[in-house]
């Protein structure tokens, strides 16, 4: 006896999750199979509706469902403009609850291998909010990896000619960490980044 | 910025995934927000439409799209029956290739915890099954646990009028494994089943 043929298309579709093998997809498959038709059919809806209900701000590039909060917020000044690779790091930064400026979305870091280039980042969008929001302050709050690194250079060189002060995340040691777990770039990102106490 | 509400109701819904908690769900939603739109909806509608392209084969339990392709099996005999406790145990057995019978859906184990009891079992059907398809053989194939072990009990008391030999799965090293590896349970099970060589 085969698998029944819509078991093999649900565990195919479910294998696109991110860190979902052949396994899990089967095991999510025949958990789903006991799902009640009304959970399954609110899951599909909510599948379905994605493109519908979630978009990105034209403005900021935030994802948001109708207006963007972000930037209808009045409390929130431009003078600080927080750049994000993606919109995911907006929800990180703003849990934080440490930052109270707006944000650009830059759709991305660069990246040769991913065939991520400047061209598909919203640079030309960033210069005309820096001018319009009288931005004083451009914080750089991308990854420390290579492409964040890559990344923030570039957009240093780039904004050159704009008269604000260009800063980034600090590095450093993380929260609850002890020195002989830490790696040994992170290590040395903290020694030359430390401060007087 | 709070995240959008059909963010939160995705988040929910992917939760009840079994080995699923909020990270992995909140991970499953930011990547299914790029998906394309076709992907999305081929889900919905896998997902939505289980109910009605799945059933149990009113005979044998089993999972099926329309005819059973158990039950309709000319070249599989009913001489021996295979009682499993769920459709997706006959999948397990079927893909050894090993075994050409029919099967038939116990519908759980024996379990006073989980509140299941002799009531939710389809031990009358079974009954049935045996005597209209001349069984001489009822091969146990259930787990190797408390309920396993208590529902074999069980169905060998119940069915004790029966004119027919109920053999169980053998129990024994799993294949690959080391002596030092392998729990004193299954070790001593092992002994006990010990076969000339």
């Amino acid at each position: 006896m085969q698998t029944p043929k819509h078991i093999s298309k649900l565990v195919d579709s479910l294998r696109k999750l991110p860190g979902v093998g052949s396994r899990s997809a089967e095991r999510f498959a025949y958990h789903l199979i006991d799902w009640s038709p009304q959970d399954l059919s609110t899951l599909a809806t909510l599948l379905s509706e994605i493109p519908l209900r979630l978009q990105a701000c034209s403005e900021c590039g935030a994802l948001i469902e109708e207006r963007c909060p972000l930037c209808a917020d009045t409390r929130r000044h431009g003078q600080t403009l927080c750049v994000v690779a993606t919109f995911k790091d907006i929800f990180a930064i703003e849990a934080t609850h440490e930052f109270s400026g707006q944000y650009h979305v830059l759709g991305g870091l660069l990246s040769p291998l991913d065939r991520l280039g400047p061209e598909n980042l919203t640079l030309p969008k960033l210069k005309d909010r820096l001018v319009h929001l009288q931005t004083q302050e451009l914080l750089l709050a991308l990854d420390s990896t290579l492409e964040g690194d890559t990344t923030a250079l570039w957009l240093k060189r780039e904004l050159a000619a704009y008269p604000i002060k260009i800063s980034r995340l600090a590095f450093g040691l993380p929260m609850g960490s002890a020195l002989d777990i830490v790696d040994g770039g992170t290590l040395a990102r903290a020694l030359q980044s430390r401060r007087e106490f």
